[in-house]
C-alpha cells in the first residue's frame, strides 16, 4: 500500500448518476506540490482504466508512478507551480470504493449490486475530493483515455469548478469497434467458471479470463506498425514448457503473455467489468440530444486536445471531432496530432512527444 | 453433405511439409463448367480459413455458395469458358482430411496427433486434385485471405503447372498484429475446459472458447468506419434474458453475438487450431532466405493483387509489397486497391467492387 495515499471517506450517501447509491464511499487520492493561497493552481488528473491514484514517485513513495516522468519539479505538471491531485476512480480497486469493497450495509463485497457505474460517478466524486481539498476552481483538469471522458464528464457537470481541459487519446464517447472490443473482453472473464458471476473466491480469480481481456487490451493499445518494427516475425527464446504445440512460438506471442500475467493477479475482475461498461456507456450527446448541445453547457477558458495518428481504440477521428466541438465554444483550443506509432498507449510510454506538448500548455496558461 | 462434393482418396502416403505424414488422406472438392479438351481452361480457387469446397450452387447442389456471386454463367468466373476446381483444404473438417477425420492407423480421430499442417500442404494436396483430374496446366491460381497464402504457396511450389496468380486480400505472410489475434483466438478455444488438450466430446465441444474467438474474428474482419455507419451507438432491441448487467445493450453486441452463434457449431475446433496456426506459419521468405529470392522462383505469365483500403487483418500495405514483389518477376503484373469499408471481409461481401476487377482480369487473358 502506498504511503503517500490519502484516503477520503464522504460520510453520507452518494447517489449514482444511473440509479442506486453508495453508503459513505471512501476516495483515495494522491497529492503533488502545494496549494496556494488563492487555492487557484490545482490540476485535476483523471487516469485511463487501470491505473492508481499514484501517478507519480514523491517523499512519502518512491516507487515510479504512471505518468513519473510528467509530474514533478520542473515537468510538465510541474509541482513548484502547481498542485496536482489524481484520485483513483470510483469502482476501481485501489482504495477507492468499488465492486471489490466492503458494502457496510451487508458487511460482504458489494461485487455485482454495486451499482451500475458512470463515468459521472468517477467525476462527481472526484469533485467531491477537490471540495474536501477547499479548491472552488480547479486550474486544469487533465484526462488520458477513459480518464478523457471521465474529464469531459467533470467539466460537463462542474463548469464553474473547471477553468481549463487537457484531453488525451479520448473521445466524447465510445464508437461500435470500441464497444465491440471492451464487450469482448468483459465476456472473456464473464466466460471464465472461475467468475461464478461475479461471486469468485478472491485468492482463486478468474485469472485465465482476464489474461485473455488483457491481451485483447494490448492488441488494441498499441500498433500493427509498431509490432512490425519491435517484434517482425522473430521467434520466442523464451518458451514455457510446450503444453502443446500452439504455446507461444513468436515473440510478439510471449510479449503479450508477459504482460498479461503481470496484469492479471493486479486487478480485480469485478472492478474491471464495471469501469469497462462504464466507458462504453459514457456519451455526451445525453446532455441536451446531441454532441452540439452537450458542448454547449462546457465553460471552458482554454482547451488542449491530443490525439495520436495510429490509435485504433481513440482514433484521431474522434480527437478531431473533440477539437471541432470544444473549439466552437471556446476559442481558446488547440488541437495536436501526434506521430507516434505506439497507438493509444502512446501518452504512456512515448514520453518524449507527449513532455513538450504539455509543458506548452502550461507555458501559454501564464502567456 | 452436398451431393456436389466430389472426394479423392490419395491412396498413398502424404509427406507433410514440417514433418510426419497421413496416411491415404482424403481431398474434398466441387467443380463447375467443363473442362475443355486441350485441359487448359481451368481455375483452381483457394478459400479462405473456414469455407468448404461449396463456392458456388450448382444442378447437384443448389444451395448457395461462399462466393456465390462470382461462380457461374457469365460470371468473373465464367463457367462457360473455365472449369472451377474448388478444394476443401487439408486440415479442415468438411470432407478433407484433418485432425477431426479418423486416423485409419489407430481407428480414432487424429485430434492432436495431426501433424503439423502447413500451406504448402494445403497447396500440395490441391495439386494431388489437379493431377487427378489430368490437368498439368492450371490456367489461373486465385486464392482469397488465407487462401491467398496457399495460392501463393502452389504457385512456388508447381511453377510449371501455374500460368496466373489472383491474389485477393492476402500477403507473404502474416504481420505480428495478426499473428497475436489469431494466437489469442487459439488461446481462447485451448482456455475452455472443454476443450481438454484436443480431446472434446465431439457432442459437447469447447462452444464458448469458439464463440469468443468468432467475434474476435469478427472484429479484425470487419472495419470500425463500417460499424459507425452499420451501428453507431444504437441499443439492441433483441436481447436475450439478461443474465447480468454486462449482457450485450448495444447493437454491435448482438450482431457478434449472432454471428459467433452461427459459426461456432459448424467448424470443429481443433481444424480451426491447425489452420489457424498455418497461416501463421507461412513465409514466403522461407523459400531461399528473403522475400526477394521467394519472388524469384515464381514463373507466372500474368498477376492481378486485390487489397482492401480498410483491412485491418491483412492491410493494404502487404499488397503492395506483394504486388511489389511480384510484379518484379512477372511484368504483366496488376495492382487494385478498392476502397470498401467492410475490411478484410470485402471480398465476400462487396460484391459490386469485387467483380468488375475478377472479370476485367480474365477479359485481359483473352485479349
Amino acid at each position: 500500500m502506498s504511503s503517500a495515499r490519502k484516503l477520503f471517506v464522504y460520510d453520507t450517501v452518494l447517489r449514482m448518476h444511473r440509479g442506486g447509491q453508495l453508503q459513505s464511499p471512501t476516495l483515495a487520492f494522491e497529492t503533488w506540490g502545494e496549494l496556494n493561497e488563492a487555492k487557484d493552481n490545482s490540476i485535476l488528473l483523471f487516469g485511463g482504466l487501470s491505473p492508481s491514484a499514484h501517478a507519480a514517485s514523491s517523499a512519502a513513495d518512491s516507487s515510479p508512478g504512471w505518468w513519473e516522468e510528467m509530474i514533478g519539479s520542473g515537468l510538465p505538471l510541474d509541482t513548484d507551480q502547481y498542485f496536482v491531485i489524481c484520485v483513483n476512480s470510483l469502482g476501481s480497486c485501489f482504495g477507492s470504493t468499488g465492486p471489490a469493497s466492503i458494502d457496510p450495509e451487508t458487511g460482504d463485497r458489494y461485487r455485482l449490486s454495486f451499482p451500475i457505474l458512470a463515468l459521472e460517478d468517477v467525476a462527481d466524486s472526484a469533485c467531491l475530493v477537490v471540495d474536501h481539498l477547499g479548491i472552488d476552481s480547479v486550474h486544469t483538469v487533465i484526462g488520458c483515455s477513459m480518464g478523457g471522458m471521465s474529464g469531459l464528464a467533470f467539466c460537463l457537470r462542474h463548469p464553474d469548478i473547471a477553468q481549463r481541459f487537457v484531453s488525451i487519446s479520448s473521445a466524447t464517447r465510445a464508437l461500435p469497434f470500441s464497444i465491440a472490443v471492451r464487450s469482448l473482453q468483459r465476456e472473456m472473464i464473464r466466460s471464465d467458471p472461475k467468475w461464478l458471476k461475479g461471486d469468485y473466491d478472491p485468492g482463486d480469480p478468474p485469472i485465465t479470463g482476464q489474461r485473455l481481456a488483457r491481451k485483447l487490451g494490448m492488441i488494441t493499445y498499441r500498433s500493427a506498425e509498431e509490432w512490425v518494427q519491435r517484434f517482425g516475425r522473430e521467434r520466442s527464446t523464451d518458451h514455457p514448457l510446450a503444453e502443446d504445440q500452439f504455446v507461444a512460438e513468436f515473440s510478439v506471442e510471449s510479449y503479450l503473455e508477459n504482460r498479461a500475467r503481470h496484469f492479471s493477479g493486479a486487478f480485480d475482475p469485478n472492478c474491471y467489468l464495471y469501469l469497462s461498461h462504464a466507458s462504453d456507456l459514457f456519451d455526451l450527446a445525453e446532455y441536451g440530444g446531441s454532441l452540439e448541445s452537450g458542448f454547449k453547457r462546457l465553460q471552458l477558458h482554454q482547451a488542449l486536445i491530443v490525439g495520436v495518428s495510429s490509435d485504433i481504440l481513440f482514433p484521431i477521428v474522434q480527437q478531431r471531432e473533440l477539437a471541432a466541438g470544444i473549439s466552437s465554444v471556446c476559442e481558446n483550443t488547440k488541437f495536436l496530432e501526434l506521430d507516434c506509432i505506439r497507438g493509444h498507449d502512446s501518452f504512456l510510454v512515448e514520453m518524449d512527444a507527449f513532455r513538450p506538448v504539455i509543458c506548452r500548455f502550461f507555458e501559454s496558461c501564464r502567456e
